[in-house]
């Protein structure tokens, strides 16, 4: 195991009935901001429930956060913070309107231009605090203090974070998913599954307890993913779900291992560039990356076929490829696609995508191996 | 999964050499009282290495601490906080420091009679705030918020605790685990593995990643502890001996679920009659108890059999019983007896004890239906 620093202070609120406990959680006195999205939320009931237990409360509203999260639209938002003297953010949704609610938590307060946060990585000397009632598991936001913001004009979508955006709390009621439509609880769990194996399918670190942890959240998504995309809602099923997420992405499976993050970091190009949903891209590009990484994660890869998937036997590189093949079509028995010509996307296309890797000059990985050049060849074989 | 509230905001610091990093952690123009046991850190260099990294901090120190720490020698401490006007805790030592710094925490700042939190479970409304160095991997107390305190003379353990008395850091540093005897270890892997059985040996409660987390550290501390044992420091052994104590009993694997915790407050009362070690008592305790409530625990001794020892085949009964064994040798291989007799305790000196469960009339267990005359079964088929 590696040396590391752990916190986090997030406050969960597990189950039915807990946007109740919503007063209990927000200061007395607090003139509160709503964030919400595409206004889903006034649809299935969620929003009439929040406003009756913030009874009491000052509140404003900012709905309108789209998925992606525009930094254009978030400056919209910090413009009504300002104007409203707002003293507390409460996100009501998933992960975008949660991103993006830290973001405007940050860039309310800070000095200077925040786009500076993300362009350059402003340290974040103050910020809101910010609750949050999520309604859409896949991000991890709810319980960790990072961001992904788009800027639309310039095609980049940038990460953020800082210990200041750590939500104080978050509210996770399993029922606030019944609404959802399958292909976001298909790109849900494709996120969680991917954020997990970001953070373990790198090199062997003796982290018995870090790989268990990842394996249990991997195993647990192929198991309930039929009942989580099932027609009736099972209770048990999304709360497990929810609760993958949630584990999948707060610090804990990450903390003394290395991790790779360079299917995110492409997918995140893929999203600026042909607005893929993010869950897509991480499905595109993981089985591509795995192949192409396959020497490095060699043992990684063995130890995921056999602990994951159950498979045996077979040399060293039939398990390592099959382990591969079983993860796309877990993502396709969902309804993922994993091409890129799925999406009607073509080699042409990439031209601009290629360019942009040369120029950033990432060296993405554990490894920091995962460059241009070779993220052209991971593109090119998910075609 | 039931519903639950999680919150965690301890930070932990992991790591050789963290102890450097102590006063970027402590607040400036703190008057610290650095807490500690027996003096075994002046032996093996602990000690000095935090008053060199608290250099500039005005440190007054309490000594002593002893195992199953007494609620008379945490008053003695109370005076001194009063005396010297400290304003944060250092505990430097295991779990009996940690626990008794805690209550030296709650007790400074307590209106009245500082037993009533033992006693009567007062509420803490304001605690000084902690750090905590760890040095013996055992009791979670690092990365929780609750203590065991004796009364010597009353012969009484008993619990307590607060959201206030979180640590507000952790160093868990694995070579601090270096000079300490054999038997201490083996308590410790034996106090951390029935911290897990407390959470994970009850009823199925549909929460898979619970599950698979406990097992993920049972699994662990069996794999490790022949390395843990061995007579070479073996760093990543104490590593992840130690990051399995702290997973055991920060909360996150007994959120959501059913939890026991009768093999505890029963072996609490043997540490109180007889001063066994709190881990022998554990081991004691729990193979009896699994024996007395198999109908109850069936479905999870099964599973435990299954994902942890590996036991597919036999009867139901004969792989329960199997797993049970399969748990005592375990104790045992590690010098850890697991019968009353091999301690000298004999069938006339329960009779206290059995008197003191009739009066409290406790109802233990995750169905509240382990009675007096219930212990009573299991302590005599401990002897």
């Amino acid at each position: 195991m590696n040396s590391f620093d752990f916190y986090n202070p997030v406050k969960i609120l597990f189950g039915e009935g807990k946007i109740d406990q919503l007063a209990q959680e927000v200061p007395v006195n607090a003139i509160v901001l709503m964030t919400y999205g595409g206004g889903s939320i006034k649809k299935n009931g969620i929003y009439d429930k929040v406003l009756s237990a913030l009874k009491g409360y000052k509140v404003v509203e900012f709905g309108g956060i789209e998925p992606n999260p525009r930094f254009e639209t978030l400056m919209n938002a910090v413009t009504v913070v300002n104007a409203e003297k707002i003293t507390f953010l409460l996100a009501v949704g998933g992960g975008s309107v949660l991103d993006g609610t830290k973001f405007i938590a940050a860039a309310s307060l800070f000095k200077g231009d925040p786009w500076d946060i993300l362009k350059r990585g402003a340290k974040v000397e103050k910020a809101l605090p910010i609750g949050t009632i999520l309604t859409l598991p896949a991000t991890g936001s709810e319980m960790n203090s990072g961001g992904v913001i788009t800027r639309e004009s310039t095609k980049e979508k940038l990460v953020f974070g800082s210990p200041l955006l750590f939500p104080k709390f978050s509210i996770l009621d399993p029922t606030t998913t019944y609404s959802l439509p399958k292909n976001q609880l298909a790109n849900g769990i494709v996120d969680a599954f991917i954020h997990t194996t970001e953070q373990y399918l790198t090199y062997p670190s003796n982290s018995p307890i870090q790989d268990r942890y990842a394996e249990s959240i991997l195993k647990t998504l192929i198991e309930i993913a039929p009942h989580v995309l099932a027609d009736t809602d099972d209770y048990q099923a999304r709360a497990n779900f929810m609760w993958s997420c949630t584990m999948a992405l707060n610090g804990l499976i990450g903390a003394g291992v290395p991790t790779d993050w360079a299917t995110h970091m492409i997918g995140h190009v893929l999203t600026a560039f042909f607005g893929l949903d993010h869950g897509v891209t991480l499905a595109i590009v993981l089985p591509a990356l795995l192949r192409e990484m396959k020497d490095d994660k060699r043992e990684k890869l063995l130890q995921y076929g056999r602990n994951v998937w159950g498979i045996e036997n077979g040399t060293e590189d039939n398990r390592i490829d099959e382990a591969i093949i079983r993860t796309a079509s877990f993502f396709n028995s969902l309804g993922v696609k994993t091409k890129l010509s799925a999406y009607g996307i073509t080699s042409d296309q990439l031209a601009p995508i290629f360019e942009r890797f040369q120029t950033r000059q990432w060296k993405l990985g554990e490894r920091k191996n995962i460059t241009a050049n070779r993220i052209e060849l991971i593109l090119r074989s998910a075609l």
